[in-house]
């Protein structure tokens, strides 16, 4: 199979809202009036971002869902987006599941496939996601205010929990390893959450690296500081059932630093605490308010008796040695 | 060096239109009211789309020219793109040039980076430009008529020549070599070129694949055909020095089938000639008239007496075997 048939039987669908699709030069896109585009690009390498052993399908979801996951921290709309693939083969199973994965979460949200281009090359997915914000209203990392509440969407710590079981460091029952698995393979990107923020929520990110790493990108560039209370990582709503059956301190280290969680971190003012609540559960997913904004610089996190823990948590940085 | 040095180090400049450029989830862009938005992803891969030997600031350089190249050939104007870098490791020098390479052009077309992501894996440079053309001016592979002349503008066939000396299939004196050499390390997109040709062209597309590999997208999209006489390939203003200097049949073979060329290729009603010739004139771009549309499906190339050739000129397939 060349290219274009590849193209054609696997990521072409008649255009929806584009003015037009998948197959000229350019996609021309409708952008709606008064509004900005929000545009964030991703780019999944094997072996980096997932196991050669992801199923396709799960790898076609999460390549989108970590793209979308971005356009949720800002409290933008998807809208379209674009599919960059290099391939070391054509392998039609693949693609077939990979293209269903893909299209059922473009699908979910609306968002349309709209161009692209397919390569040879060692396995790389770059996915580029354009969405719609009013202006003024996308969430941004640098607008976090001292005073602010600190939450978290959903559970953290999952994903992490899932890959450790995978690399044979932990082990879990079945039933948790295959829920804490569909976190890491299946990120649910919080986009009604992050659309309902709006006017709510002072400063959002969505945890890719890991909560305390993606939360240190908040009071850097909101020059400010955060305290994070430890308790909720005993017992809350960001935990789960597969969280509370590993002990205390590998749950920390995953809820603080797992990464790829794909939940909002987000900040909002203590007179904002109902609205969050009545967003969030207008959106069916729950929030945990885990900490706040202070004027110290830097990120403390309390042990459960309010002592700062001088134990490092790293994150995830793609050249760290 | 971690990521977030890398990206602070050589992709982040203060932000000139875009509303919030590199370093938060998304960035925003704030598009001209009643402007489309044309769309435009393509990835490269070492050894697919460029030799290890390439210096690095001529890939910065070539990876934004293809994505900008295929704005031209919808004529629209461009706005801004995002990059997303897969590398082995970081290497300073290599970096320096690449943002050197890529800034120059960037900043040439006043196309703005505002976006991407960065990650560990085999060299893979993704861009998404995005460029804006107002609504039904936009140049399409589809609307090629029949009776329409058929054009290419500047040289076609010289990067090709270039990669056929670099593994000694060909061989050319050192200032035919250098002139070729940077037409395939430097090509131009025809941006100019491709507004100018709004209302005046009526189907247009990029040469990447080859001449009639890209003639053929454009007939098929349109439903009609194409023939092209070859007294141009003899002698016209669309054959360089470097490629006189070859054989004949080499030379039809690199301008119809080399690839990489990067020009404009497009048709226009005859009773358009003169608004062609002046858009081009206006641009400072040499444009070549080679053949001309007919309604029998298919591209007919006709030897130096008007024969139909019965050669076949493959053009390039990313998947083919």
């Amino acid at each position: 199979m060349g290219e274009f048939d590849l193209i054609a039987r696997y990521f072409t669908r008649p255009s929806r809202h584009a003015v037009l699709g998948v197959g000229d030069d350019c996609a021309l896109l409708h952008i709606q009036a008064g509004m900005q585009l929000a545009v964030s690009s991703d780019m999944l390498v094997q072996g980096r971002h997932f196991l050669p052993t992801t199923p396709a399908a799960g790898l076609g979801h999460k390549a989108l869902a970590v793209n979308l996951s971005d356009l949720a921290a800002c409290g933008a709309k998807p809208v379209a987006f674009t599919l960059a693939l290099a391939l070391p083969s054509v392998d039609e199973a693949w693609l077939s599941g990979f293209s269903q994965g893909l299209w059922e979460l473009a699908d979910a949200h609306g968002c349309e496939l709209i161009g692209g281009d397919t390569t040879q090359g060692p396995l790389n997915i770059c996915i580029t996601v354009m969405g719609e914000v009013p202006p003024g209203d996308a969430l941004l990392r640098q607008h976090a205010q001292v005073g602010d509440d600190i939450y978290v969407s959903g559970t953290v710590g999952d994903a992490r929990l899932a890959l450790e079981v995978f690399r044979g460091t932990v082990s879990v029952d079945m039933a948790h390893f295959e829920a804490a698995r569909l976190r890491l393979e299946r990120p649910t990107p919080r986009i009604a959450l992050g659309m309902a923020l709006r006017g709510v929520a002072n400063a959002a990110i969505d945890i890719s690296d890991g909560l305390l790493g993606d939360l240190g990108h908040i009071v850097q560039r909101s020059k400010v500081g955060a305290v994070i209370d430890t308790a909720w990582v005993q017992d809350s709503a960001a935990i789960s059932e597969a969280m509370q059956s590993i002990s205390f301190n590998k749950r920390l280290e995953f809820a603080l630093a797992g990464g790829d969680d794909y939940e909002l971190l987000f900040t909002a003012p203590p007179d904002q605490a109902e609205a969050v609540l009545d967003a969030a559960e207008a959106c069916g997913v729950s929030v945990t308010c885990m900490g706040r904004i202070t004027p110290v610089a830097g990120v403390q996190v309390l042990d459960l008796q309010g002592v700062p823990l001088s134990r490092r948590f790293a994150s995830f940085d793609h050249f760290a040695t």
